[in-house]
């Protein structure tokens, strides 16, 4: 029985960080043993907020293929590949784009949304307002049926169906697959400063290479329960940056369920779960890390994994633009 | 010396009339011994408002070919290629859409005619709003520094322009050459009765295979002065059609002019300005109409006009696009 294929992929802004490793990366671990896994070193679409610094998106290209491989992701299983080096993926969005109105584009909830956290105002670069279109290519290139979103990003994959299904509709027949958006259960990470999103710019990220002295750093700078003064004070669960932590990586989960009913009730001070969640972070971290210095070492790997695994992904897209072109009846050459 | 390349081309959406090869046609059969010149096989643009009938971008490819070779486009000298066939027209064109706003886009002053004339409304495709980035593409792929383009269109150029400069800003250095539009001397030629735009949709249009008594029919039906009754009533040469194609079409100037001094005192029949326009275009078409109907039996012949040209394009197209993505500093694999 043929797996089913599952996409996804990281814009190549900046290495990755734990929140990106409790939302997909160690999602993706699971998924090359049950799926057929691409996995997109999206540096195209990274270039449509990017395109006044296009050095920043070619030097991420490796560091996110590294923080790939550190984590574990295996080339044999999973294909890292490179979105620029896939033309067909730049020649579908371009039909695709024909088959979805600007006024829909504008609707979409989450380009809505992205305009306005970016500020663009009216702005918005061409590209940025078009890269629905481009996903649906990505995601129909692959025929991925299964595509792991966080919440805010479904409406990119209706916007995909409808595409999937006015293609068909033209062809009259079945040439392209709808996709199923699949949104993980651990919710994002917060950043060690109890921001909602953690991010490298914003100062309030944990690097997949952070050395230990700078994880210790970190976790001690957490945000807790600004009113859990003494060790005796009840303190507060729900939004303590340290048990959102412990939420997704502590694997003790009956420990961790007294730890909470402790730390509500009072008596349990914010330097023991520190400790605890360190030890679980340093633990976890100082693999990667290491693995990442080595793999950094021989970088001609890093790029044989990427150029032989962008030959696949060639192929596997190719063959699809091919169907869509002769299932729409436009001229082959 | 090098000769200037020039890039020009027909969105394939219907054979050629007698229109095209007043405005562009007969100017490319020169510009071939003068110019290293692209034709361009639009099929890809030609889906940004035909994507509900692909079938007929695609029967239109050949369509179009044979009339460039029938009007006499040596592929020796001129390039005939096929636009869906050039990937790099689509990854530069997904590029350039992140150097120009959505909002530049609508301001352009041919996209905001076009959508009115199109009735698009608030449903325009987005690739119909995205052609001019498009179409940038085109120009710069091929390294054109000159374009014919019809009046109306001039402003794509300017958008051209603008995109070549913003690329070469975010390189630090001249990748790309900014071209200039060139508009043909003859305006457009009128439709036979009398509207502005010649067209076969609208059904006022001469095709380059019409049979001699279709010419005949066609000339017979021309809309002139309606004022002008009798052959001694003087009559009005503007906004008269046979005589714009006889401005357009008949060499001997010093005759011409004569006869428009006649008809305007009076003392000069429709017949007979019919009857000269008529020999003229029998003398044009006919040599193009056998050509035609002899390369129509050949079309395996056609077909690899169109596939060798598009190998010779692809080549050129994919060194630009290199230069670009090396110029701005992206990823290479």
């Amino acid at each position: 029985m043929t797996r089913p294929v599952i996409l996804t992929g990281d814009r190549t802004t900046g290495p990755l960080h734990i929140g990106h490793f409790a939302g997909s990366l160690r999602n993706r671990l699971r998924f090359q043993e049950s799926h057929e896994q691409f996995l997109l070193l999206a540096d195209t679409q990274a270039l449509t907020d990017n395109a006044h610094d296009p050095g920043k998106v070619r030097r991420n290209v490796t560091e996110v293929a590294l923080d790939y491989l550190a984590t574990g992701i295996d080339p044999e299983k999973t294909t890292i590949c490179l979105q620029s080096g896939l033309p067909a993926l730049a020649e579908l969005s371009m039909l695709y784009l024909n088959f979805v109105t600007v006024s829909r584009l504008e609707r979409n909830p989450t380009i809505k949304d992205e305009i306005r956290a970016r500020g663009f105002g009216r702005d918005i670069p061409a590209g940025f307002l078009c890269y629905p279109a481009a996903q649906a290519a990505d995601i129909t290139a692959f025929k991925a049926t299964v595509v792991p979103v966080g919440e805010d990003q479904a409406p990119l994959i209706e916007q995909t169906n409808e595409i999937v299904r006015r293609i068909n509709a033209t062809a009259g027949k079945t040439i392209l697959l709808e996709a199923q958006a699949i949104i993980p259960k651990t919710g994002r990470l917060p950043g060690i400063d109890g921001k909602a999103k953690m991010s490298k710019s914003a100062g309030n990220a944990i690097s997949l290479s952070a050395p230990p002295e700078v994880i210790s750093t970190a976790v001690r700078a957490m945000f807790t329960d600004p009113n859990h003064l003494r060790i005796e004070d009840p303190g507060q669960v729900e939004g303590n940056v340290v048990f959102a932590f412990l939420d997704a990586f502590d694997e003790d989960l009956i420990t961790l369920e007294e730890l909470k009913a402790q730390y509500r009730q009072g008596g349990l001070g914010d330097g023991k779960i520190k400790r605890r969640l360190d030890e679980i972070l340093q633990a976890l971290i100082g693999p990667i890390r290491t693995h990442r210095e080595e793999l950094a070492k021989d970088l001609p790997y890093v790029l044989d994994v990427i150029r032989s695994g962008t030959e696949r992904a060639r192929s596997r897209t190719e063959t699809t633009k091919r169907e869509v072109v002769e299932g729409l009846g436009l001229f082959v050459l």
